[in-house]
């Protein structure tokens, strides 16, 4: 005889995001404790507290923000999720803090499907785990269908400064040389690339990475860094512009010395941009002075997301301010410029 | 003769926002050298780093983020630059910390005006500075048309523990009484009042209100405190559900105690709505040891926002778990449940 089973066939669960769920109510709660929860699944997390209380044991912290808007959603090389931690990462390691702590704010579309939230919030954790970090605290908000574009992820971190070192535009000096860690470009091209319309073979992956480690071996071996900067949006030209204009210098770049993906060059060929100008993800700019820059290369090409490392240019002893050339294969000089806006809009 | 002037007749400027102005370039650089800098103006932002580099001289921190959708942006008694300021600085109250800077990250829809976004931002700023407190670094992100309402903020902040004293449901115990500072339901119904299609007569604003100067008199005069929670999303009633079942109590409040505004209680019953569960914005939950109780009243009712302090409930010593119920003034007692969502979406 079979046993029947007496438990509900149907069980009481939604598929897609909706309007309750972000509504203070019963579903919202199911929303974090079934989904959320068991994916970030840490002691802070789980106290559902209004804040995160933390013991910081240095009274040196770093803290930034940033919201992720990426389109689409997945894209090769990697997902917002994994984008909105690393960025956040990366940001902190770029004042030279070693992050510690992640919050996690969604603005969710209803309509959303909860099988991608869960796919996102676990690319989210992954990456977070692997950078030995723990998203502590978060929001939950839902809007109407149409309101937003399936989900916009905010992260804001924060970290501790384990060295003396202030790293920001201000310290840069001339003779100083500009070291990257790796190749520019692929982020904007695969996150382009993916949306519809292009129908190109290629293979281009985002560069998507947490950086922090390689910056972390950096500071532990008291490399003197003047400045740390990502190459995000506006990619290598509008950072290094931008750092130039803080600290009022003049910089060149040797296009000879550019990592650049040979299919990112044909590409952007084909397409009409300039790979200078498109947002990298795992891709950052060291300032520092000329004496100890060997030593900080053999360090970043010991780590697997510094084997490109390079010194690209140079912070010159002319007396223009503000000001970014580049010196081209056939030793020319050009000027470059801030473009109105990124080639490629909603990139991160 | 008159001077003929050769300056551009023309402003370059923009009066509402372009994708441009996310990109990372020059666009970018002027929304935030002229609009958003000289308003949030502190010389932590002005360094312009990825991260804000703070000194804090306490060991426990407490971190928390909110992002906030509130529809329409501008209602009776705030804006959303306000709610965004003041529902962080909330947060981090409600674990008895001290605010002391926030983030602020925009996602900014395609034609949102400047005007708009200057007026909210100097909402944010007059709010954030009565509170002592800076908006140290941000984000900016714009996304098309039709992709956001508006615009979306988060915030994000710190606070420093001043007391020694773990406030969080888990110390919630038998015979607690329960306070809260204020009248319940303004918020929730001002925001919705000020949607389209209603058209009452009113004099309700919302409580929206930075509370974290009371929560400080309170932590600063040593009285035993045992849980705080702001009465957000849900209202009274789910948040008490949600403490009652973290901290496997029963909690009974009593109708003829809870501080309702007469035209809130009369717009609720024309509209179908119950009070309990509208939220709030400048109202929170004080759970605390009886024996305390008069002298933490005293001093809440001599705070601005605490004038209409009042016990309004107590966590009883029956071996019910996780259960809310209301004590009506006819002296019968009915269980209060969550609601799926909140009765009014995207009140905050």
């Amino acid at each position: 005889m079979t046993k029947i089973k007496l438990n509900c066939p149907v069980p009481l669960h939604y598929e897609r995001i909706v309007m309750a769920h972000g509504g203070g109510g019963r579903l919202m709660q199911q929303l974090l404790d079934d989904v959320v929860q068991p994916i970030f699944n840490n002691p802070i997390l789980a106290q559902k507290n209004d804040s995160a209380v933390l013991s910081i044991n240095s009274p040196n912290i770093a803290f930034t923000t940033d919201s992720y808007v990426v389109k689409p959603l997945f894209f090769p090389g990697g997902d917002i999720g994994k984008l909105a931690v690393c960025g956040t990462l990366n940001d902190l390691a770029m004042s030279g803090a070693k992050p510690l702590y992640l919050t996690c704010s969604l603005i969710l579309e209803e309509g959303f499907a909860i099988q991608d939230l869960r796919r996102l919030l676990m690319s989210m954790q992954e990456t977070a785990s692997a950078a030995g970090v723990s998203i502590v605290t978060g929001d939950t908000k839902v809007v109407e269908h149409g309101k937003a574009d399936g989900l916009y992820i905010n992260t804001a971190g924060v970290g501790i400064l384990e060295t003396k070192q202030t790293i920001h535009a201000q310290a840069i000096r001339p003779d100083d040389v500009i070291i990257i860690n790796s190749d520019l470009g692929r982020h904007g091209l695969a996150v382009m690339l993916e949306r519809d319309g292009f129908d190109f073979q290629h293979n281009i992956q985002s560069d998507c990475a947490d950086v922090s480690s390689l910056v972390n071996d950096l500071v532990q071996a008291n490399i003197k860094i003047h400045c740390l900067r990502d190459l995000t949006r506006g990619g290598l030209a509008s950072t290094l512009i931008e750092l130039a204009t803080s600290a009022q210098v003049h910089m060149e770049i040797r296009q000879a010395d550019l990592p650049i993906h040979d299919d990112v060059q044909s590409l952007c060929e084909i397409l009409g941009f300039d790979p200078l100008y498109i947002a990298n993800e795992g891709c950052f700019a060291l300032i520092m002075p000329a004496d100890n820059a060997e030593q900080a290369l053999k360090i970043m090409r010991n780590h697997p997301l510094g084997k490109q490392a390079n010194r690209i240019g140079t912070v010159m002893q002319t007396t223009e301010r503000g000001m970014l050339t580049l010196k081209t294969e056939f030793g020319m000089s050009r000027v470059l410029d801030l473009l109105s806006g990124e080639q490629l809009p909603r990139i991160c």
